[in-house]
C-alpha cells in the first residue's frame, strides 16, 4: 500500500463544538462571564448609522458613555468584534436596557442557538460556520444579535468577513437594505451567516464525495479513521445548524411589533434555507453512515479474497509435499523407486494434481 | 466468476440532486441569478388560451413587453422552458406582479420544492423526476408553478414532453379542464409531474427486484457498489419525494381564495398520490437495506464455506505428510522399515487415516 | 448437511403488494381505468335487500339501468365480485351518484386504503389479505366500500367468501344487524376484512415461530434467504396495514350524518383491532430483525468452531512434522540415529509431545 | 468449556403473550366467547361491600339472578376469578347493564389494554404480569375493570392474590380507601396491578444483570440464544406494558362523572408509575441491544485470538520444517552434511530462527 | 501488548441508577416508606429566613413542632440532608400541610424528576448527579423542592455542598435573590444543580474523548467492556437528565400564582440548560455509538493484517518445503543429484521463487 502517494489527509475538525463549559456552578445568574478562548487581542466596534437617504460610517469606535451609541433619528447597526470584553457588554446593556441574561448569554459562547423576545428588544443567537482552507477545519464561532426599535447590535467573537455583503448593500444607494426597518437588517445578518453555512456543508460534500470514490476505487484502513472524523464533525455541524430551524421557525411565528409584514417573506424565505441546510447535513450523516458500511463490506471482501488465494497456494502444495515424502520414506521395499521413468512419472503424477486442483477451483469460481 | 457475460450494470446516477450552490453570501435576497446548469440553448415560451367554449395557441412567443401575456377574458397558461434567460423571469415577474423572492426561486434551480401564498399568486415549486433510459440515470429538473386569478405559468428547465397529456386534454372540446378555474389547471400540472413520479419509482423498484434476485442466485463482490449506489439514488429520490407531500397538505388545507372548492376533491386526490410515492420510496429503502444485510451474509458465508473446504483438505494431508515424514527418518535401527510389505502397510494406515477423517468431517456436516 | 430431509420451504410471496402502475402520465383525473390482473372472467353482482323484519336476495344480477338496483325502503347491500368491467363501473357510479375520482380508484387495484367523504357517501378504499395455504402465498386484494344512506356497495377483486358470515347474519332473524342502519353493515365489513388480518398475520407468526425454533436448533445457511424474504412480506403487510388504522380512527372521529351514534363503540372496538394488528406486525418485524442478528451468530460460530479444530489438528502435527524432518536429514554425524532405541524415544517425544499440546488446548477452553 | 459446572439457564418464557387469535371471522360483535385457555376448575365470585363505617364479604358466592349481587347502599366490589364461564359473564351483564362489546372483550383474553366510557360505567382491560420464580417464567393474565357508580367489578384470569393488599387495607378500619368513592377502590386495583409490573421488570433487570456480568467475565455460545430469548421477552412486556400507560393518562384526562376530583392526585401518581416502567423496559432493551454487540464482540476477539496463536506456532515452525527438509535432500555433493558439527550447527540455525520469530512476534504485540 | 503500562481503568459506575423497588406492592399509596441505602447516620436540618434587608440562619434544627419552622414575615428555606427519618418527613407535611403523595415521593429516592401543582405549594422531584472523582462514579441523588408562597424546602439525600453557592449568594447583601420572591429562590437551587450535570457530563465526555483517542491510536482488546460500561452509563444519565426538561417545561408554562412573572425568563434560561444537557448527552451517546463501530473495525482489520501476515510467511515457504521434499526422495534414478551444483541451482531456484513471491505480494499490496 506504501505505492500511494503520501498526501495530506482532509481531515475536519470542528474547534470549539461540544466543549461546554458553563459558568461556576451556583453562581448568580445573569452574571456575566467570558467562556471560550479569547480569539482578539483587542476589542473593535463598528457603528454605521443609515436612512434612506444617507448613511454614514465609525470604524473602532471607543465606547465610553451611551451618548457614544445611541442616536433617535436613524437605524443603527453597531457590530463587535470580540465578546471577551466583559465590561464592556455590561456598559452596553445599561445603554440600551438588555437584561442580565442577555448579557451572560452573549458572552458565554457555548450558548445553544436561540431566540428570545425581551421587553423592547429580540435576542437571537446563533453559530457562524465557516471552512478554514488554511488548517482544513471548521470553525464555529458564536454569534449574537440584538434587534431593538431603531437599532441592531451584533456581537462576534472575531474580526471576520461575514457581515461584508451586507455592508455593501447598505453603502450602495440603490439597495432596498435602506428603505427597510431594522428587522430587514437583522434578517440580513442571520441570512448572511446561513449562507455561509451552505459554504461549509458543501465544503463538507465535497469532502465526503471525495472519500466515498476513493473508497470505491481503492479502500485504505485508514480511511476507517477519516470516516470516524467525518462522523464527528458531522454530528457537531448538526448540533449547531439543528436549533437555527427552531429559531427561525419562532421568529416567523413571532407577533412582536419589532417583525414589520414587510419582511415576514424574507424570513420565511430563510427559514426554507435553513430546512435546505438541515436535509444537506442530514442527507451527508445518511451517506456516511452507508460509506462506512460499504468500506467495511468492501474492505473485508478483499482482505477475504487475499486469504482466499494464499490458502489455495497451500492447498495446491501439501499433496505434492506429502508425495514427495512418501517417496523420501527409506522402506527396504518401494518398487517404485527401482521403476525406470519412477521419478518422471512421480514427476508427471504431481503435476497433474496440481493442474487439475487449479482446474477444479477455477470451476467453483474460488479463483 | 468471469464465465459471466459483461452486461452493463444498471448504474443509476441522479443528475443534480445533492448540489446546492446558493447565490454568493451575504448578496441582497431577491436577487435573480441563475444556478444549475443550462440545459437548452433558447429558452421557449408557449401559450395556451382557453375558455369553456375554445382555445388558442401561440408556439414560441417572444415577450417584449406585457401586452404580448395578459389577457383578462380566459385563462392563459403560459410555459416558459428554460430559466437561465434571467433578464426574461424578471420582465415577466414584472407583468404579473412577482415578488422578486419568487423570482429568485424561480432561477435557482436547487430551491426545495415549497408553496407560498403571495398577494394574488400562489408560488409552487416541485421536482421533475425521469427515468432516463438512454444514460440509465435519473434526471431531476427544477419545476416552478404560478397559480393566479386566470392566469398559470409554469416553468421547466428543458423542453420536456412532461405537460403534453395536459395541452392534449385542453386542445380536446369534451375535457373537464376547460370548464374548471385555473387552480384546476395548476393541479393538472402537479398532477402530471407526480404521475411521472410512479414511472421512475417503479423503474427504480425493478432495478432492485433485479439485483435482489441475482443477489439470492449468485451473489458477486462488485454488487456492493451497485447496492451503495442504489442507497445513495434512493436519499436523492427521497429529498426531492419528502417535501411535496407537505407541499400538497398546505394547498388542500389552504383558504386561499384562489383554490375552489370543485377543485379540492383532486388535491387530496394527488395528496393521496404523493403519501404513496413515498410509502413506495421508503419501502424500496428498507428493501435496500435489508439486501445489504442479505447480501453479506451469503457473500461471507459461501467464502467460509471456501475457507472450510480448503482447511479440511490440508487438515487431511496433514497427518499423512507427517506419517510419510516418519519413515523418512534414518534412525539406523528402525524395524518397519525392513518388514516385507511395510510399505504396502504403511499405505493402507493412510488410507484409512484419510477415509476416516472424510467420514468423520462427513458425520459432523463439515463437508 | 444433506441428511435433513428436503421438505417445500414455507416461502411466503405477497401477490400484488408492491407494484403501482397508475395510469397514462397526463391523463384526465377521474378515467376509470382497469389497473391490476384480471381474476375473475364475469363481474359477478349480488345484491341483498332487508329491514328488520324481512330480507330478500338476488344473485348473479345483471344491472342494465338504475331500475335495477336502487330501492329507499329498505337497506340495500350490493357485492360487486370483479373490477375490471369499466363500463359497468361507471354505469353503477351514475345510479349512485358518485364522483369520478371514486370509480377511478375502485377500478385501481393499487390504490392505497383511505376514507374519503363524499356529498351523500362515504367512500372506503381497504386491502384484504388472506394466507393461501395451498400456494402458501399472501394474497393481497383490493377492497372498496361505499356507504350511503340507505344502501352500501362493496367491490371485490374475486369471488372470495370474505363475507359470508355477514351474509349469514343477515339472514338469521335474531342478529342485530337487521335492526341497525346501513353504517352498521359497513362497519361489518370492514370487521369481516380485518379479522382476516388476524388469520394471516397469526399464520405468518406461525411461520416465524417455526423457523426461529429451527435456527437456534440447527441454523442453515438457507435460511437467511428465508429470513430475507420473511422479512420482504412483513414490509409488504405492513403497507396494507398500517394505513387502515388511520382510516378507521378518521371514520370514529367523523361528524358525517351517515355515521349514526349507536355504531360508534364498535368502529371503536374495530379501531382496537387495527391497532393489535399494527402491534403484531410490528412485532413479528423486531423478532425477524432479532432473528436475522442471532442466526448470523450462530452460523458464524460454527463456521469459527470448525477452522478452531481444523487448525488445532494442524497446530498438532506440525512440530511432530518438524521432528520427522530433522531426523531424515542426511547429516553424516547426526549421533542420535546410532543410539539403541533412539527411533523409539523419538516416537515416544512425539506422543508427549502431542499429548501436552492437546492438554495444553483444553485447559485454555480451545478444545 | 466443559469445565463449567451445568446450572440450569434462567430461561424467561412468556406465556401468552404474542397469542392473538380473535373469533371465528365475520361473526357477529359482541359475540361473548372464550379466548385463551382455562387455568381455573370453577370460577370463583368474592364480594365485598363497604362504607365508612364497616364492610362485610361474602366468599365463593353463586350468582343465580341480580339480586344476588347489587346492592345500592355501599361500595360493593366483586372479583370473579375465571372468565371462562360465558353464561356468568352475560348474567353478570345483564345485572349491571354492561354493554355486549364489554363482554366480549372481558372473556378476549388476547384483548390489548384498553379503557372505554360507557354510559353508566367504565372499562379497563389491563394485563398481569408476575414473575413465576418455580418456572421461571413470566405470566401474562388478562385483567378487566369495570368502574360503576356504586360498584366495581374486576375479572382476573386466575386465582392469584394480586388483590390481597387491597382487600387488607378495606378490613382495616383506618384505611383511606373506605372513606372514598369506588373510583379510588379501581385506582387501588390498577395500582396493584401496575405494582407488580415493578417486580417483574426488576426480576428481568436481575437477570439481565446476571448475564451480563457473566459475559464479561466469560462469554459462552450458548449465551446468544439466552440473549435472544431476553430480547423476546422485553418485546411482549413492552406489548403488555406500553397501551397502559396511554390507558392511565385517558382516565387522567377524562372528565366522567365518575370519576372525583379527589381521586385525581393518586390516578396522575399511577401514571407516573407506568412511565417508569416503560422507562425501565426501554433501558432494559437498549441494555440488551448492546449486550448482543459486545457480546459478540467479545467472543469472536477470542476466537480471533485463538486462531492468531495457532497461526504463529504453525509460523514459527514452517521455516524449520523447511530446513529439515534441505539437509534431507540427496544430492550427491552437499558439502554441509559432511562439514563436522553441521547437525549442530543446523540445530543452532533453528533455535535461533524460532528465538527470533518469537521475539519479533513479541515486539509486534502478535503474542 | 503487555509493554503498556497497567493504568487504573476509567470505569464510571453509576450509583442508584437503574433501582426501582418500590413499596410492598399492594400497600397504600401516600404510606410514606423510605426506598433506597441510607446515607447519612442523622438528618440535618439547616434554616434560613431572609427579606431583601437582612437574613438569619439556624443550623442543624431541630423541629419538634410546627411553631418551630413556619415563619410568616420573611421567605424560608428550609434545608434537610437525608430523608431516611420518615417520622420527620410526616411531621414536616402536617407542618406545611403537604399532601401524602408528596410525602411518598419525597422518602421514595427512585421517584423519577416531576412536577406537580397542589393546592398551597409545587412539588419538584429532580436528580443530583456529581461526578465523584475519589472513587471515579457518577452518583445520583434524589432531590425534592417544595415551593410554597412564602417558603422553600428542599430535601437532599446526603449533605452534599451542591447549594453552597445559593447560601453565598443569600448572605451577600448586593445579590438579586434576596430580592425577589421564593419561586427565585426554587429556581436557583435547580439552577445549581442543573449546573452540576454540565460538570459530570463534561467529566464524562472527556473521559469518551480520552478513551476515543486512545481507539484510534492503539485498540485494546478491553477497550470493548470500557465502551460498554461507558454506554450503560449514558443510558443511566440519559433516564436521570430526559424528564427534567419536560419538567422544567411545565414550569414555564404553568400558570401557578406561585410563579412570577420576573422570574419567568429564569425558569426560561434553566430550560435552555437543560436542552443543552439533553444535547450533550445525546451527542456522546452517539459518538460512543461510532466509538463501537470504528473499534471494532480497526481491531478486526489489525487482527485481518496479522493473519496475513502469518499466511503469506507460510505461502512463501510451503513451495520450498515441497522442492526440498523432492529432491529428498529416493528414486534410483534422479540424474539432478547427480549434477555438479546441482545443489546449488537448487538453492538458487529456491532463493529465486520466495524472491518472485514475495515481489508478487508486494505489487498486489498484500504486504
Amino acid at each position: 500500500m506504501k505505492t500511494r502517494p503520501l498526501r495530506p489527509s482532509p481531515r475536519i475538525r470542528v474547534s470549539g463544538a461540544i466543549r461546554t463549559r458553563r459558568i461556576r456552578p451556583g453562581s448568580s445568574p445573569g452574571t456575566v462571564v467570558f467562556v471560550g478562548e479569547q480569539r482578539l487581542a483587542k476589542v473593535q466596534i463598528d457603528v454605521i448609522h443609515y436612512d434612506p437617504v444617507g448613511w454614514s460610517e465609525q470604524l473602532d469606535v471607543s465606547v465610553r458613555g451611551c451618548a457614544d451609541v445611541v442616536r433617535e433619528d436613524s437605524i443603527t447597526w453597531m457590530n463587535v468584534s470580540g465578546v471577551h470584553d466583559v465590561d464592556l457588554v455590561e456598559r452596553l446593556g445599561e445603554c440600551f436596557g438588555l437584561h442580565p441574561m442577555t448579557l451572560e448569554d452573549i458572552a458565554n459562547t457555548t450558548q445553544r442557538p436561540k431566540v428570545e423576545e425581551f421587553p423592547g428588544y429580540i435576542f437571537m443567537v446563533l453559530k457562524m460556520i465557516a471552512f478554514n482552507e488554511e488548517s482544513e477545519n471548521i470553525d464555529i464561532e458564536h454569534v449574537s444579535v440584538i434587534l431593538g426599535d431603531h437599532f441592531v447590535i451584533s456581537f462576534l467573537e472575531d474580526d471576520g468577513d461575514v457581515f461584508d455583503g451586507v455592508r455593501d448593500r447598505i453603502r450602495s444607494s440603490g439597495g432596498r437594505i435602506r428603505l427597510m426597518k431594522s428587522d430587514y437588517l437583522a434578517y440580513s445578518l442571520l441570512d448572511s451567516v446561513v449562507d455561509h453555512y451552505f459554504l461549509a456543508v458543501e465544503r463538507m460534500g465535497d469532502i465526503i464525495e471525495e472519500v466515498d470514490d476513493r473508497l470505491l476505487e481503492d479502500p485504505h484502513p485508514g480511511d476507517i479513521k477519516e470516516i470516524h472524523g467525518l462522523k464527528r464533525s458531522i454530528l457537531s455541524l448538526r448540533k449547531a445548524v439543528w436549533p437555527i430551524r427552531e429559531e427561525v421557525a419562532m421568529i416567523v411565528k413571532s407577533e412582536s411589533p419589532l417583525l414589520t409584514g414587510e419582511s415576514r417573506v424574507f424570513w420565511r424565505d430563510l427559514y426554507d434555507h435553513c430546512i435546505q441546510i438541515i436535509d444537506l447535513v442530514e442527507t451527508h450523516r445518511d451517506i456516511l453512515g452507508g460509506m462506512h458500511d460499504t468500506y467495511l463490506s468492501i474492505l473485508s471482501h478483499r482482505m477475504n479474497e487475499v486469504m482466499k488465494v494464499l490458502t489455495i497456494i497451500s492447498t495446491i502444495f501439501i499433496p505434492l509435499t506429502f508425495i514427495a515424502g512418501v517417496y523420501g520414506m527409506n522402506f527396504k521395499e518401494m518398487p517404485e523407486l527401482q521403476w525406470r521413468g519412477g521419478y518422471y512419472s512421480v514427476w508427471a503424477v504431481m503435476i497433474m494434481i496440481s493442474v487439475s486442483l487449479y482446474l477444479y477451483f477455477r470451476r467453483k469460481h474460488w479463483l
